[in-house]
């Protein structure tokens, strides 16, 4: 087929040669061979309507930094549709920022025996205690919450102006190119965010709701299905007691359940358990042998394994090649799903690891911004089937790319390599479910060329590549192609 | 070879396999099968050494714009081996920006007869004339400079004060993101400050020694051979009297033979005559039949035909398919050189241009900077060896990307396509020949993955690439290969 328009030397160039041209590079991106039916041929005539108009507004919403499109992007007709459009699975989301910060500072840190302090370093920490914690190093004396807001008139003020909120997120109304100037800067905001929510979510009444009420944000955004990036704590009680590993897997089994006899439209959820890429190789080996055996507990509900952390600042994968060699060598089934090439670094062993993540057969990558830097890890991806997970919005906030035409997933789908779309940690970056990151792919990588097919075929992807088996992605599909045509039919007879 | 490495499923990676591929990666980029002396291997490890100390640095220069990055640029030691280092050829480079702007106030504006006007756009206009010029619409009445300087304390702050210097150039030591805040403030500012230098540079006394000038500054920076996209205007005298562009372009034939009387080691000049895309299709069709005669008349010295001005204003190719078909309807041979894909309007008209220019069979692409995004064209850019012809300042300067690790042109480079590294408009960015552009793309495109055989390729590919015949490429292979000895034992020796 590619080597076919090579007709060697012309002269005048003939029209039809330039369209059959025209035709083969539309039918080589992502969602160019989907046969549409005529209701979706007229929701597609409308999407391209609304892209020109949104093409033509003062402001382009994929080139501005997120922050200050968000607004932009809340007013557009297109993100309005892609809110209601089934989207399938979310496949790359962790476990501690699905849920937007303003649930956190209303549900969860008016609760009683909520304690804070001020760290060093201008952060916050967070305990839920029956008495006064033991004191905190680098951090001000434990206060309870409900103690210094009843001395307040305002505690909505308080909120603020104790930088509660501002602490559990990156978002903010200011300039994001002068809060956070360079990468360190905003990755060590994002590891104290992190921080300052973990004494909130890891308290066992939290951790239950806040799963919860995660998967309802998914759940509303039209999302059927999440695999969640978890580092599986040992969560806590009020008397300081804390449960195991297990536990806690079984308890988001436990909440998955729940959730999905609420909502039987719900497919479910399956857990990749993560640790942080800064530990050394005996605790990598460590953690390896736990996912073995908790793979072994939970087959259906635990998909797999993976490294998160700065990938710059983290040891690269080959570093730990002995521990992750390890369910090969047992025999034992551990699929990964790495995280790889969210990196600018081009060259430096950490830039290695896309290759490494795919020689450790990998199920799919997490990121693969560096992907086209790597023309035989780009390869092997695309003959291999391992998926790119690309979360728009999380690189251009982590500042590994401005304007998002620029997002190395364009030129992916515009050949159609196998990729899905996700929100990485919506919550952190003032987002939520998977729309926003939807419509920064639709609208900024496809720009008036992307239509209704390559909607539909990364909503496919994210059950073509999920960590599903076979047969219950059949399911899956049959379930999203039902409510894929309801909304199709609705939105059509609606204009 | 590409297939060679899909071995089926594996285990526990093999390391010899791995690092099979990763040799295989390193072969695939630019340069990656040059064979390396061993002094070319000694400057390449000292090369790789100052790599290291660059990416250390508190701000990686490619990363940053330009205008800001110019001064650490001018700091870092990659930048003074690549001054020196023989670069071949510049392909594309526009008539009216070779010259640094300061050569342009203090040489030019400081002649006799110089008249200057300010426009009602804060822009100004020159105009050479023996006496008062007739008034220009929107623009004030002219003064003559020499009179306005004598009145003056001080006639360098005149320059400042008056704008003459800001309003020739693009380049500022403000903050260029608050200057520049768009693409469409920043191409206005571009025109504006083309037609204040109009006046000056097609005055034929200055049109000479400019172009001379022009030849100068690339020969400094080790630049052996030029292309240069010229509009060959109508020049004019001091009584008003004007040339025909037959002159224009023998004018610069004059000059091209004088500089390389003086300068023996320098190959030449080969001229593409330019027109606005502005026009209309009989306007098109007028310049191209004129284009047709001046390659009869200068068949050595004309390489042949470009249309410039903003890609995203102007009337695409197809438009003017009937006009750019004339040469092969009649025979002739008129090969192009045409600027396309320098737009992210990704799936618009304007989107076509970078397969119209290659179904009209052009010899380069100029830009190429959505070539990523339309992989049809990419692979029938490869397969003819038709190269890019790569701007990085210009592109960064115009806003299609901020930092340059991701421009298109990196992965086009990792996978070996046709390229070549220009400077497009130096004087209007501040840059001067073509070290600052190789700069960007050695130390940002390639990260410290790109070596001393990247840069050698690089060169030979802008003779490679060059217009010139098979034989006079031969020839200045070999001017180029000994200066290149000559460079690197030079260097390495010096350590
Ligand atoms: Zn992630
Ligand atoms: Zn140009």
């Amino acid at each position: 087929l590619l080597l076919c328009y090579l007709t060697g030397a012309w002269s005048i160039p003939d029209p039809r040669h330039r369209e059959a041209l025209i035709q083969l590079e539309a039918f080589m991106q992502t969602g160019g061979q989907m046969v549409l039916t005529e209701a979706e041929q007229q929701l597609d005539a409308l999407l391209f309507k609304m892209k020109q108009e949104e093409t033509a507004r003062a402001e382009f919403p994929p080139a501005v930094h997120f922050f200050k499109a968000r607004d932009l992007i809340r007013t557009s007709p297109i993100f309005k549709l892609l809110q209601k459009m089934p989207k399938g699975g979310a496949l790359h989301v962790h476990d501690f920022s699905m849920v937007d910060v303003d649930w956190l500072v209303q549900n969860v840190t008016y609760r009683p025996h909520c304690y804070m302090c001020g760290t060093d370093n201008q952060s916050v920490r967070f305990i839920f205690s029956a008495q006064t914690p033991r004191p905190l190093s680098h951090c001000s004396p434990w206060v309870l919450l409900e103690n210094l807001r009843a001395k307040m008139v305002n505690s909505t003020d308080l909120d603020d102006r104790l930088g509660i909120t501002h602490n559990l997120t990156l978002f903010t109304s200011r300039d994001p190119e002068v809060v956070y100037p360079t990468q360190d800067v905003v990755w060590e905001k994002f590891e104290q965010a992190f921080l300052a929510v973990w004494g909130l979510v890891t308290y066992a009444p939290v951790f239950r709701d806040y799963f919860y009420q995660g998967l309802t944000q998914f759940y509303v955004d039209n999302v059927m299905y999440l695999e969640l990036r978890a580092l599986l704590p040992e969560v806590y009680e009020l008397d300081g007691s804390t449960h195991s590993r297990a536990w806690t897997l079984k308890t988001y089994q436990d909440v998955t359940r729940q959730f999905t006899t609420n909502h039987p439209d719900f497919l479910g959820v399956r857990v990749i358990a993560t640790i942080h890429r800064g530990v050394n190789a005996s605790v990598m080996a460590g953690a390896v042998e736990e996912a073995m055996e908790l793979k072994k507990s939970f087959p259906d509900f635990m998909a797999g394994f993976d490294l998160v952390g700065r990938e710059d600042r983290g040891r690269p994968l080959w570093y730990f090649r002995d521990a992750l060699s390890l369910p090969a060598e047992k025999g034992i089934t551990l699929p990964y799903f790495f995280h790889a090439g969210e990196t600018d670094l081009e060259g430096t062993d950490v830039d290695q690891n896309l290759l490494d993540a795919l020689l450790l057969n990998t199920s799919r990558i997490g990121h693969g911004f560096a992907l086209l830097h790597h023309p035989v890890a780009k390869d092997l991806s695309r003959k291999k089937g391992v998926a790119v997970e690309v979360c728009p919005i999380s690189n251009q906030v982590l500042k590994l790319v401005k304007d998002l035409r620029n997002h190395p997933a364009a030129a992916l789908m515009s050949e159609s390599h196998p990729v899905v779309i996700s929100s990485d940690d919506p919550a952190m970056f003032g987002a939520s479910g998977l729309s926003y990151d939807f419509y920064e792919a639709f609208v900024g990588f496809g720009g008036i060329k992307s239509h209704i097919g390559s909607l539909k075929q990364l909503a496919m992807n994210s059950i073509r590549y999920s960590s599903l088996e076979s047969e219950q992605q059949e399911k899956a599909l049959g379930l999203w192609q039902r409510r894929w045509q309801k909304f199709v039919s609705k939105w059509t007879f609606s204009k």
